[in-house]
């Protein structure tokens, strides 16, 4: 059997068009040709949407091509293009002049086209009977069926795989998107940025017009909107409250389901209270609990239980209905982030238990002694202000917090009646209360994680001019957190009362740092503190007791 | 124009055949067509591997399918198929009897299909002149071109598109398990089990024989080999250690580069230290850094910086080479690899940090009467030794651990002169004694978190029959974490040497808990104290101070 010459260059061309990988391609090229087949002054090439049971103009040529079509999309059930796919004949044509203009169906074609039709030939294209597409060649002169058949046979499994090539890539970007905002989200361990990731995250990932949070209220067990990507729901002056249970956003945290809502009007738990508090329309929820993963807390520790913390919706996708697959992205997301954002509520627990402990404990070795009752708390606040007026880093303000808090630490070794003496200290007593930096020194020195805390237990009553103790060390030999707590520990002595006398003024306790600047104190220090006390970020023992 | 009927039905079957989504479908239907087409006694499909430059054998049919052919894949260069697809012709045809014998590329075709060939008819499937496949078919009786020219065109694109479609959805799989591994990886804190989880997790992700993860020593800068799913790799006796700079991971963790071997023996950066150290035979790395994101520390903290902690190879791909995907997917699973074993590490410490800070503080307390010292850490080690007899959950033992720890912390405010007396107290000074518990769980209650561990210092001084202070309480009135520090408490008072009397010994410590089993103590908890002191899990003051 031998192919004829001309049939074999048709043959040819169409191999060719199938050449490509790329939808748009294989859409231009294959209508173009079949317009050629058969003389057509204008033809559409739609591409069938299964999700949306529309057909989508993927592409329009002739005298169709200059025109704005009235609508990109046609209901299949509902169109002139529909009902062709719908018998299942790969060809049809049509005479419009005899067709039933009562059929709604048929009325506006010409409208949709934007000129006039006197006849269409319609080429169905299906794979394994599905239909994939549909060619629409309008006006035609000439009508080789065989040919047309042939090129709807030929294309329909070419165009079915890059359609699933499309999916598939666009699958691939959703989930490559998916990695990098799971990446992202853990690199913060502030909880309250992490909040606000969730929020932008979800948005992104599922392409919707606004994202909410919110979090279960432990005691009332309501869930309370927490967060929300559109500004007028958080901007509102009250909490949005659900209560327990109503809802969608109540029935998944309270059940762990998923919930789709494609038409939120018509859904009765769809909460309305929250759309009318706020002016938003809600069309479609995609709502998903936050439960965290069980975590494993490390040696010697258990885990946390995998809990629901709350809820994430996404509302109003901007392109069509939700579907499996943003169901599946969403719950790798809200799962992935409960679990880091648990994390970092465990984590900043860790932290401020060590540092509400440390205060509890200096708070308890000072009160032994009436006078100096609350001092270590205050000079951590202050050496906290003089560190922030000199602009230093967090960690390093972080530093400083915990070493100014325990300077006085080494008094726990000093005798009660030297401590609390009302007298003068003898010579002897007063060398015995000097060791209070190196023994804090010493007793800090059993836990290595301090070490950058110690200066400030042991350099405190170091003096510029290396008259100060224990090492007498000068200037730049004292550390810059031992001279800030030096400054913070004598302004907070002088503004307090003491056993052997009245407190000072704030103006005196200045007037006695700065004649002692250069000399004993860094003035640089000094400065520091003065502008942060007049900027009122600190106060004295006695402003705190009018107060 | 019009197709003729014979041609019709042949171009019917071939659109037919192109319906399919799946290539293993494609490959034997279009096999099976072009085999009835020459009538050929056996026929082969070969795909194109482009990244192996080889041909892979995808089905083989007739006389040729019973055999198992000698080997599946043969080089381009270097193959009877590989020469047909070099030379760019769809279809080339073959007298194998007129063939040079000499050729070294006709010698083993024969041997390779294991029948003898008179002839052969070679069919590449080029796509935009990219060669995709090699049909063979062996021993035909007819030889329709212009058809076996029209399938090998009519194939091509479609065989094309089902490769990528192929290569997406393996690229979804690999995604998808990416996603999986990176959600698993952040439930568990514990920086060892994350080591393990890496391991195991880039030797799935990576279809590897083994995976290796090296660490930075940071004080010498060389890299240490942590862990290595080959089991050898890791039962060595001495760690496998890789001078700084030096061999593949040495180059990766000093520059942060990715680097690919796909020779490891013709590569001079492979650093063969560690194959003869162990008797393990590298083909192939993918090596990358272990680094980890910047880490936001949360409100009132700092950032961790970006760092390198290490490296992380996979050994020996199962299936090819190392390509640019297997790189991605590394890539991004080692940078949240490294960020989660950083929060792991940073939660560890501040955990440690806590417990060794609250150690030393109670610790320095103890000390100021040379009779108690380490007496709080001791009581600690008790009370988790009977918690851990009695089988108590990890968590729980924690709170233990805390609250024994900090039991006497209310003796910061009982008075030296009482704390230290030589001699029997008064009836008031033995009052303000009894204080410590009420006084200790005041200090304590500033810190809401430690709500828990308040038992421990509020009861360690009831007894079962509710002559106990500060509250009289009885029998299960007393909470669990009350009645064990009771136990450990009392078992360290009498196993110490005090201002007042010598340390009991053990046996008579017991006999005297025994003794007020029931009245005083806890008889289950004597009992777990018993137990835990005999096998060797505890020791006592004076046990301490031989060894």
């Amino acid at each position: 059997m031998v192919i004829p010459e001309s049939l074999n260059a048709f043959l040819l061309d169409t191999n060719q068009i199938a050449e490509t990988t790329e939808v748009f391609d294989l859409v231009e090229k294959t209508l173009a040709y079949c317009m050629k087949l058969v003389q057509a002054s204008s033809g559409i090439f739609f591409l069938v949407d299964a999700s949306s049971k529309q057909l989508v103009v993927q592409s329009n040529q002739g005298e169709a091509s200059g025109l704005k079509l009235t609508r990109k999309n046609l209901d299949i059930s509902d169109s002139f293009p529909g009902e062709c796919l719908e018998n299942k004949r790969v060809l049809t044509t049509f005479d419009f002049s005899a067709l039933d203009a009562q059929n709604p169906r048929h009325l506006d074609m010409e409208t949709f086209v934007g000129h006039s039709i006197r006849n269409a030939v319609s080429l169905s294209l299906l794979c394994q009977n599905r239909p994939v597409g549909v060619i629409q060649l309008y006006n035609y002169q000439q009508l080789p069926v065989d040919l047309l058949e042939f090129v709807a046979g030929r294309m329909a499994p070419e165009l079915d795989k890059l359609m699933y090539l499309l999916e598939s890539r666009n699958t691939i970007r959703r989930l490559e998107s998916l990695i990098g905002i799971m990446g992202g989200i853990g690199s913060t361990l502030d909880p309250t940025k992490i909040l606000q990731l969730i929020i932008e995250d979800a948005s992104n990932l599922l392409n919707v017009e606004a994202s909410s949070l919110f979090l279960i209220d432990k005691e009332s067990g309501d869930v309370t909107l927490q967060l929300s990507s559109n500004k007028e729901h958080t901007s509102m002056e009250h909490a949005v409250r659900v209560p327990a249970g109503k809802g969608v956003i109540g029935y998944v945290v309270q059940t762990g389901e998923t919930v789709i809502v494609n038409d939120a009007k018509a859904d009765i738990r769809h909460y309305t209270g929250v759309d009318s508090q706020v002016n938003f329309n809600t069309r479609s929820i995609l709502a998903v609990p936050l439960k965290s993963h069980p975590i494993n807390l490390g040696a010697n520790r258990g885990s946390s239980l995998e809990q629901i913390i709350g809820g994430l919706e996404a509302i109003n996708k901007r392109d069509g209905l939700f579907d499996a697959f943003d169901i599946k992205l969403m719950q790798s997301f809200a799962s992935q982030a409960a679990t880091v954002f648990q994390i970092a509520q465990m984590y900043k627990e860790a932290n401020d238990l060590f540092v509400d402990a440390l205060k509890a404990l200096t708070a308890a070795i000072d009160e032994k002694d009436p006078y100096t009752q609350g001092h270590s708390q205050r000079v951590s606040e202050f050496s906290v202000a003089i560190a922030t007026e000199l602009g230093l880093d967090a960690e390093t303000i972080h530093h400083i917090r915990i070493g100014s808090m325990l300077h006085d630490i080494g008094k726990i070794w000093i005798p009660d009646r030297i401590l609390k003496k009302k007298g003068k200290l003898t010579a002897n007593q007063y060398q015995k209360m000097k060791d209070h930096p190196a023994t804090g020194e010493k007793i800090i020195g059993a836990v290595p994680m301090l070490k950058e805390e110690s200066s400030a237990i042991l350099e405190h009553h170091e003096r510029l001019d290396g008259s100060g103790y224990p090492n007498g060390l000068k200037g730049d030999q004292i550390s810059l957190m031992g001279r800030i707590v030096a400054v913070a520990d004598a302004f907070d002595a002088m503004t307090s009362d003491r056993q052997y006398r009245q407190a000072m003024s704030v103006e005196e306790a200045c007037q006695r740092l700065l004649s002692e600047a250069g000399t004993h104190f860094d003035p640089m220090i000094i400065q520091a503190i003065l502008k942060a006390y007049q900027k009122g970020y600190i106060f004295t023992e006695h402003e705190r007791d009018r107060s």
